[in-house]
C-alpha cells in the first residue's frame, strides 16, 4: 500500500465503534481511500502484474446477485466493503483485493490521486444521479470533502455555475479555490430564505441540488431551492426520521435521490485525471506516515485541514 | 359536452373555496374530466371538424415557455387549467378549448371513457415516472379512484403482480374487481409492519410503490416497503411538512418522485382504450343530467361510490 | 435436465461447424434452452437446493469486467455461453452450472416455460432496448419463434397494436393466434409498399420496428415505417455489409439498436409466467425423448412447427 | 438585427436553389446563424422588451403538435424555420420573430457569440444524444464546424479524450487549436484500418463516435471503431442509401442514432457562454458587412477560413 486517505465514517468507527447497524464487534483495519502496487496476483489474473500502481475500490461484490447484474453492485447486500465491519479495510503495509476492482494508474495520475478516487466517486455518483449536465445550476449544501468534490465533479461535467454553502468561511474559500462560482454562508437564516438567497445569487433555481450536510434545515432548504422538475441529492445523513416539505417537492415534480457509495466511478474517475480535466490535489492538507496513525487520526477528528492521508510506503513518501 | 366526471378538487373549490394557494375569488364553473363534440373550429385548426366526439386535456400551456419546451408542460406557471381558479372548468353545454388539447375519439370508445382518460391521465403519469416495466412488483397505497387507474395502468405497463392497501374493504373489494392481485386492509399497523405484510404477500419487496393517500404513516410504510433502487411515487397530497425516514430511502437509493398532473397522456391513453387493452368503465358508479348537478355534488361528497359522472347533452345521456 | 428447446443456432453449428468467427473446432454439446432440477449445489450457494426446479440463463460471465459491472454483462468479451463453441451446451442428462445463472421456477411454471425463457428473453430485451411503452403501435417483421416473442412481449408491455409481418401464411396465422392485431404478408412489395401498407393498417407509423427477418429489404422498409424520433431494433441477422437508407433513418431521429442476445431478463419472465401475464406455450409444437434427438434436429432443420422441445427426463416427459 | 452567420446549407440554396425535398421557387431571404437587438415587441411579450439583445433559434413550432408536447419539437412537421423554403431566414436590417424562440443575451456574451449558438447547438444536440458524459473518450469525424462544436461540447460535457479525423491538415490544426487530443490525417485507409488508429490512440475503443461528413467509408469506420454499448451519432449527410456493416453494429449494441437540427439547447448554450465554458469565439475567420454579402458567400463557397460572419448592424460591426 502506498497511500490511504482518513474519511469521517473511520474516524466514527475508531472513536463510536459503530455507524448505524454497523457494529464492530472485533478489532478491523480501518481504511478505504486507498492505492498501492501491485506485489502479487493469482493465477487468473490477467489485467495485472506485480509492479502495476492501481486504485483500490473498496467495494467489491461477493456474488453475481440480481443489484450486480443491473450494474447497481453498490447495493448487493452481501458485497464486501473496506472498513466496514465485520470487513477489514486497508490502511496497512500489506493488502489482498479481488483484481477486478483494483484499477491501474497512468503514469500521470499520482497514489494520491489514486487514493482521492474514493471520495471523488461520491461526487461522480451523486452528480451521475442528479443529471447534471451541460449549462445546468447547481446548488451544493455544505463544503467538506463530500461538497467540494460534488462541486469539481458538477463543473467537469458542464454545470455553467455552482453555489456552495457552509457555515464557516475557511470551508467557502477552499470551495471558492477549487471553482465554486458562488459562496453563501450560512447564519441563521430559515430554508426558504436560503432558497431565495441561492435563486438571487443564480438568476434562477439551481436544477440540481446536491445536499451534503444531512442537516434537517439544510435538505429543506434544497427542496425549496430546486427548481421545478429538477432532483435533490441526498449525500448527507442526519436523524433517522427528518421533516421536509414533501408536497412543495412533489407538485413541482423536484425528484429526491440518495446516494449509497458508488458504482462504476473507478475507469471515468482515472480518465478524468489523467487528462487533467480534474484536481483533486488541493484536497490534501495534510500527510503523515503509517507510523504516526493515530497522530493523523487526531488532526482528522479535529477537523483539521480537509484530507489527511497517511503513506503506507516506508520508501516512498511522495504523494 | 357529453360528459363530465366529479373530481375530489371540484368538490373540495365547491365546499371551501380555495386549495393551497388556489383561491377562488369570483363565480367558477367547475368539471375537468371531460368529453363531447365539436360544433365549430378555428380557421387554422386542421385536425379537428365539427362532429368530431373529442375528449378535453384540461391543461393547455398558454405559452411555449421552457418547461413546454422540453416536454414537461404540466409544470408551466402560466398554463391554463380547466377548475383551477382563476381559470373556468367544462362543466356546461358549451365549452370553448385549445384544439391541440382535444383528442379525437374513436368510434369504438364511449364518451364516458373519453372523460375519464384526465383520471386515467393521472395513473400514467405516476406508473410512467416510477418507471414500471414488465414484471415489476407494485405497490398502490389507497383504493380511491386515484389508486385504482394505477392499478389499472401499472398492470397494463407490464406490472405482474400489484398488493393495493386501504381501510375501507368495500373500496378494496373494487381494487379486487379492477385487477389487485393481493389486498391488505389497514387497521392500526405501524409503517414497518404494513411494509413486512406487503412483502410477505408479494415475496419480496416491490420494485414500485405508488402512494395515493397522502397520509405521513402511508407515506412512512412506503419508502420502508420499496426494495432497494427502486421508486416511490408520490400522488396523494398531505401536510405541508412530513416527517420521513429520509436516510433509510437515501441509502438504499429508494428514489422519491411527485407527480403534478400529467403531461403526454391523452394519446396513449386513447390508444388504450382503443384497443380495450384497460377497462376503465367499472369506475363510473353514479350518473345525473346536467340539471341535477347538486345532487350530483352531494353523492360525490358524501364519498358514495367511485366516479359520479355528469351528463351535460340533454339529447344524449348514453355512456 | 428436463426440457432442452432447440434453437436455429443449434442446427446452424449441427450443419455447418460454425457462426460467423465462432467455429465448432472439437465435439460440442448443444442445446441452451433449457430447464431442469437441482441435484448437487456447492458449498457456497445458498439460494438454491437440491430439488429445485429452475430455468438456466445459458449466458454466465466468468469475470466481473467493464461490462458486467455496468449491468450488460451480455457484452462481456469472456462470457461463458451454452453451446456457442467452445462452451458446451445443457442437452444432456446432467449439466452443471452457475448457480447465480439458474432462477427457481414457482410451482406454477412448468419445466417448458422454463425453457422458453431463453427465446422469450430475445423479445423482451429487444422490446426494452426499443422503449416499448403504453400505447405503443409496433411493427413486427418476421412470424418465427423470435417475432412471435417480440410480438408477445410488447403487448405484455403495453402495447396497444402490432402488426407482424411474413412471407408465410401458416406462420402469420401463429401470428393471429398469439396476439398480432394486424397481418400483412409480404409477396414482391417494396420497402417503401411494405411502410406504406403497416401505416395503412395502423393508422399512423409505428413507435417501435422489431426486425427479426435480417433480410436487407425489410431492414429498408423497417427504416421507413417507423415514426420519427422512433426505434428500429435489429434481432435478425444478414449479411455483413447492408445497404440502408440512414439519412431518411438519421434525418427523422430514428434510432437502429441491435440487440446480442439479452441480460436480466429471466427474475421479469419468470414474474410474468407465474402471474400468467404472457402465453409461451403455444410456440411449443414438438416433443422428443433425449433418444430421438437427431430426428428432433430433423424436424427443426425442415422448419415443420414452430419450437421442437427434447424431454432429458426419462422418468418426467411432461411439459 | 446584428451578426448572421453564413451556414453550408445557405450557400448550397443559393447555388443550387435545393437541398433535398426543399426547394426553393420563389425568392427567399437566407440566413439562420443570427442575433440582434428588439426592437418592438407584441402586447402580450412579456420576457423581452425594446433594446434586449438577443441570440435567436431559428426553428419556431407553428402548433404544439403531438412532437412539440414531448419536447421533441424539431420533429414537427410544420415547424417553421428560418432559411428553409418557403420560409424566410434572417440575414437583413429587421426581422420579425416567436419571441420565446428568441432568448436574452447577458451582457458577457457578443452578438457574435449569440449567433454561434446556432451551430453550436447542432454539436450540443449530437452530444446529448450520444449521451457523452464524464470520462467518455470520443471519436469526431471531420474537422469542419459541425466537426469543431461538437468537439468542443463533448470536452464541455467531460469527455476526457477526443480523437477528431479529416483529410485536411488545415482543418486538423484548428481542430487541435480548439482542444482536440489527439489529430488523425487521413488518406486512403480502409475504415477498419482507421478504426485501428483510433482506438491505438485513446487506448482504447471510444465509447461514442460523431460522424460529421456522411461519407460512407467515415460511417463504417464509425461503425467499426465504436466500442461494444457505444453510440454512433450521423451528424453529415450523405447520399440517400448507404452501405454499412449493421450486423458488426447490431451484435455488439453500437446504437446508431442521427440528428435533424437540435431542440431544447439554446438556454444551455447561452449558460455555458455566460460562464466562459466554452470559447467559440476562434471559429469565426472572416466579417464582412450586409453590403458585401455577395463576397462574404463567395468566400464561404470556396471553403476559406470556418465561420463568415455577416454584419447587419451599420452602426455597430464589432463582434
Amino acid at each position: 500500500m502506498h497511500s490511504v486517505g482518513i474519511c469521517g465514517s473511520d474516524v466514527h468507527y475508531w472513536q463510536h465503534g459503530r455507524i448505524g447497524d454497523f457494529v464492530v464487534k472485533k478489532p478491523m483495519v480501518l481504511g478505504h481511500e486507498a492505492s498501492g502496487t501491485v506485489v502479487k496476483v493469482g493465477s487468473l489474473v490477467k489485467r495485472l502484474k506485480p509492479g502495476d500502481r492501481v486504485a483500490i475500490e473498496p467495494g467489491a461484490p461477493r456474488e453475481a446477485d440480481e443489484f450486480c447484474k443491473i450494474g447497481r453492485y453498490n447495493l448487493s447486500p452481501t458485497i464486501f466493503f473496506c472498513a466496514t465491519p465485520p470487513d477489514d479495510g486497508n490502511l496497512c503495509r500489506f493488502y489482498k483485493h479481488n483484481a477486478n476492482f483494483c484499477y491501474k494508474l497512468p503514469d500521470n495520475v499520482t497514489f494520491e490521486e489514486g487514493a482521492l478516487i474514493e471520495p471523488l466517486s461520491v461526487g461522480i455518483h451523486a452528480c451521475r444521479r442528479a443529471g447534471v449536465t451541460l449549462g445546468h445550476k447547481v446548488f451544493v449544501c455544505g463544503a467538506g470533502p463530500i461538497g467540494l468534490v460534488s462541486l469539481l465533479v458538477a463543473k467537469a461535467m458542464g454545470a455553467s455555475q455552482v453555489v456552495v454553502t457552509d457555515l464557516s468561511a475557511s470551508r467557502l474559500s477552499k470551495a471558492k479555490e477549487v471553482g465554486a462560482d458562488f459562496l453563501l454562508q450560512i447564519s441563521n437564516e430559515s430554508p426558504q430564505e436560503i432558497a431565495n438567497k441561492v435563486e438571487g445569487l443564480l438568476g434562477c433555481k439551481p436544477e440540481v441540488t446536491i445536499e451534503c450536510t444531512g442537516v434537517e434545515t439544510s435538505i429543506q432548504a434544497g427542496i425549496y431551492a430546486t427548481q421545478s422538475g429538477g432532483t435533490l441529492v441526498l449525500v448527507g445523513l442526519g436523524s433517522e426520521m427528518t421533516s421536509v416539505p414533501l408536497v412543495h417537492a412533489a407538485t413541482r415534480e423536484v425528484d429526491i435521490k440518495g446516494v449509497f457509495r458508488y458504482c462504476n466511478t473507478w475507469p471515468m474517475a482515472i480518465s478524468m485525471l489523467a487528462s487533467k480535466s480534474v484536481n483533486v490535489k488541493p484536497l490534501v492538507t495534510h500527510r503523515f506516515p503509517l507510523e504516526k496513525a493515530l497522530e493523523a487520526f487526531e488532526t482528522s477528528k479535529k477537523g483539521l485541514g480537509l484530507k489527511v492521508m497517511i503513506k503506507c510506503d516506508p520508501k516512498d513518501q511522495n504523494p
